[in-house]
């Protein structure tokens, strides 16, 4: 029976994590629950998996939780800035699901391979900001990193038995997001258009992402640490129907592809059910339903983003954390109102041109650098 | 140092694999060489390539190449219907590549597998007429049975280093030929239009076989053997474009997929270079000039072949080995105008109707029906 603890319960993949588990009660059990302030939601869940350990982001929605649950049902529930980590580490073995949004998944992620744990991991600031450090630690701790982003596992997957060294170039694929061809002028773009992503189905500040492109570059970030492979063999592929969710090409020539239907549950279920697949009934691809599946470059003038990514990728040191950063606080003032579509990626761009790179970075100096660069993004983004 | 034998050396598989074998002389060498009567090709690859052993099927053609080589460049060379089994086991480790066409390639496979020695496998016949016999023998002696086939070489990638026995549905791409659509009437279309093969350049037998789709129902023999997959489980999608060389959907609905450009000399080196990977020149897919890829149901009526190809692979014992006799048969008869095309099918048929089946057969029993399927064809054929 593998243990898994959950940071990001009542997310969209924490939830979809826990629609997974739910099918496999004799493979599976819920060791730990962590999520921000939706204590109702945590509630449910507790009572239907009964984990031993919860933590949720303040006292006031911890109370709340502990007061409308039975005496017998109650886990021990922490809340407050440590408590991620004492719930990220609440198992001696089994698998850590990180699907926090945001720098807080730093922290848990490092507790928990210090303890030599599995992460499977679905929080991009991780790798983005802390990548070497992150990578480092997980192999002299003999722990994994699990991906479960759809395009990192499908490279995974596509790596999986074949000869080392011997990856020609990564394919990542994208959507290519709501505006890959209109309009013509993102400036005048709503939020509403924004967040109508036309295959995915996600949490607010990915579908933004996705739509800046901002999401393919973060992932360009990830797949370099994830498989060790400079920049230069990570090309991404604007490929609209979200089938190929990634490519590996060999030294070779030969191409390997994982397909499916844009769901999910899939790429999270391979990574509790690693090395092994179960089954599943999760719908399938239907060849002649399909239509046709097309490739095209992507528009990196009309999506700065992905640029800016990789320049942050090659820069190295604290620049990713900085690009990251910028561009979460970038994401909050577009959601908010505060700037346009197309200020996303100037913003970015203003604040990694002041930023003074700090090399081989400590967690601390990661740290320093991601709050030093939402102050410069905030301070920009009220101009 | 890795010692080839080719069986068919003069055929296209075998001068493409001398091709792939010429760009690594540090890593593979030329033991021997087989063909059938074209000695002057014969005597080039022998100067170029210096095997030990070679063999033509016929003492003329042995005489031949005798006097036309310099004395001290003579390699050992041998004639007539044992010679093949000679030139197969003349290494006591390597790879013999299979690049014979039609039965007479199954002798020599049994021979090399008897040997122990690994056996990358072109021809067809081996698997559809003796696929049980051979599978049993190969495991007896931990040989191993390389696919040479774009399509099997495929599956055999989708399939490395994932879990045993968790393979939901292997989904065998097929180009659908030169008459997918058009013409209506199939039975006026001419040798020249069958032989017109829309991506692959091969032998005639073999573009033949994908004008009538019987080519995709050998190789649904031929997955069934090689990946111990039931019928029910082997789905065929045309994918007119010919670049997803073949997928493997698993239990849990992810699908791997391996893609390339059509050529040939990818899956030979695969096999050649199998478990590792080498660097290659050949010609990469260009994503941005592919356009797009399509599937679409086999449309069976209008090609009886693949629906022949399943019901004899469901019945079993020497049915295969008759289905493909018989088959070998009905195409000689139309590239010599003496059927026209959609009497192939009708041919096989035919000829099936009449079998009584052997089960579970020697190779003698399967020999004999293949003998037998042969002139119950030409009987049919001069009708």
């Amino acid at each position: 029976m593998k243990e898994i603890v959950i940071l990001g319960s009542t997310g969209s993949i924490g939830r979809q994590a826990l629609d997974v588990i739910r099918r496999f009660p004799d493979k599976m059990r819920v060791a730990g629950l962590a999520a921000g302030s939706n204590w109702p939601l945590m509630a449910e869940q507790i009572r239907e998996f009964r984990p031993r350990v919860v933590a949720l982001a303040r006292e006031e929605a911890a109370r709340e939780l502990a007061q409308n649950l039975p005496p017998e049902e109650l886990p021990d529930i922490f809340w407050g800035p440590g408590s991620l980590v004492t719930v990220a580490t609440a198992v001696d073995s089994g698998v850590v699901l990180n699907a926090l949004t945001g720098t807080v998944g730093l922290g848990p992620t490092v507790a928990a391979l210090e303890k030599g744990l599995d992460i499977a991991l679905a929080n991009k600031e991780t790798l983005v900001a802390a990548g070497e450090l992150v990578m480092k630690l997980a192999r002299e701790k003999g722990a994994r990193i699990l991906p479960v982003d759809s395009e990192h596992s499908a490279i995974w997957q596509c790596l999986a038995g074949q000869p080392q060294n011997r990856v020609g170039k990564i394919i990542l694929t994208a959507s290519g997001g709501p505006f890959r061809k209109e309009p013509a002028d993102l400036s005048r773009v709503t939020v509403d258009e924004a967040l109508a992503h036309p295959n995915w189905r996600m949490g607010k500040k990915i579908t933004i992402d996705s739509a800046t492109l901002m999401n393919k570059g973060l992932e360009v970030l990830e797949a370099h640490w994830l498989f060790a492979v400079d920049y230069d063999q990570i090309e991404v592929v604007v490929h609209p129907q979200s089938i190929i969710h990634s490519m590996v090409e060999f030294v070779d020539g030969s191409v390997i592809a994982q397909l499916g239907l844009p769901d999910m549950r899939l790429p999270i279920q391979y990574a509790l059910s690693y090395p092994d697949r179960w089954p599943s009934e999760l719908p399938r691809v239907d060849w002649f339903a399909l239509g046709e599946l097309t490739f095209e470059p992507p528009d990196t003038k009309r999506f700065p983003c992905l640029a800016l990514a990789y320049a942050a990728g090659r820069t190295g040191g604290t620049m990713p954390a900085v690009l990251n950063a910028a561009n979460e606080i970038a994401v909050d003032a577009f959601l908010a109102g505060e700037i346009d579509f197309t200020a996303i990626p100037r913003l970015v761009a203003g604040v990694m041109e002041e930023h003074a790179v700090v090399y081989e970075p400590t967690l601390e100096e990661i740290l320093a650098a991601d709050q030093w660069a939402r102050g410069a993004a905030r301070e920009k983004a009220r101009r």
